[in-house]
């Protein structure tokens, strides 16, 4: 009755152009978009798909009365795994240079691992995780550990 | 540098049996978590994995001095396609009987198709869309529109 599986993650963004320059030529995440300043820009991240729209269309479009802007944290993480411990040093100076805000720079987890965070633009918290139980697909998504041994 | 995936979308959520209880028992997210009150639990959501975590804790894991609490609109929405219009209205009413609350009934959107919206326990918004340019690959992943077409 209700499938598994998210098809979309939309950030509400203050900036069009800033986010999509961010993820776009920043990051380097793959889009037809091509314009600075898109009013809906989505990217072909593999599996479920990332989008931006500006957060006063996207509270509108929850609903007529829904809140529109919000304070402190918001309750939501993105989480981008990585295959090896140093990759989490990396990338998190890789977003930096791209223009995100180190929130915690990589540092050993309690689950025996280690992570860290940068802030977008907006900012939104994004973890860069080294997790020694995960067994990465082909394509980039994570088995392991809870999640179960992959599929043959 | 950044591939272009999200491995895993955190919810820090209120009340852990609660919220489990709506996505494992209600939509029915398959998981090995099995007690009633699970500190952690993580979905085998296709691509992108789902998990929840208490609020407070994942506040912390972002960094010490991170914001625990938020209020209004935190600006992030989880999209749910579906190949059929008339799943809009067919999944809207599932997740409200498996406890969501519906902040916007199934409507006509501006893009074309038709969309609607619920909340999760904790609030979380959820849409339920439908979009006639999709073009859905054998895992319910999304092609199409402005992600061009499905690869061969």
């Amino acid at each position: 009755m209700f499938e598994p599986r998210i098809s979309i993650i939309t950030l509400g963004v203050a900036d069009m152009a800033r986010a999509i320059a961010f993820y776009r030529d920043g990051l380097g995440f793959p889009t037809d978009i091509t314009e600075a300043t898109a009013d809906w820009a989505i990217f072909r991240t593999v599996g479920t798909r990332f989008a931006l729209y500006p957060k006063k269309l996207l509270a509108k479009d929850i609903a007529d009365d829904h809140p529109q802007t919000g304070t402190g944290f918001g309750g939501i993480t993105l989480a981008h795994n990585v295959r090896t411990e140093a990759e989490v040093t990396e990338v998190l100076a890789f977003a930096e240079s791209a223009g995100g805000k180190i929130l915690k720079p990589a540092q050993s987890a309690e689950w025996g691992g280690q992570n860290g965070y940068f802030a977008d633009p907006d900012g939104y918290p994004w973890e860069i995780a080294f997790n020694p139980n995960n067994i990465f697909a082909n394509d980039g998504m994570i088995w392991g550990g809870s999640l179960g041994p992959m599929p043959e």
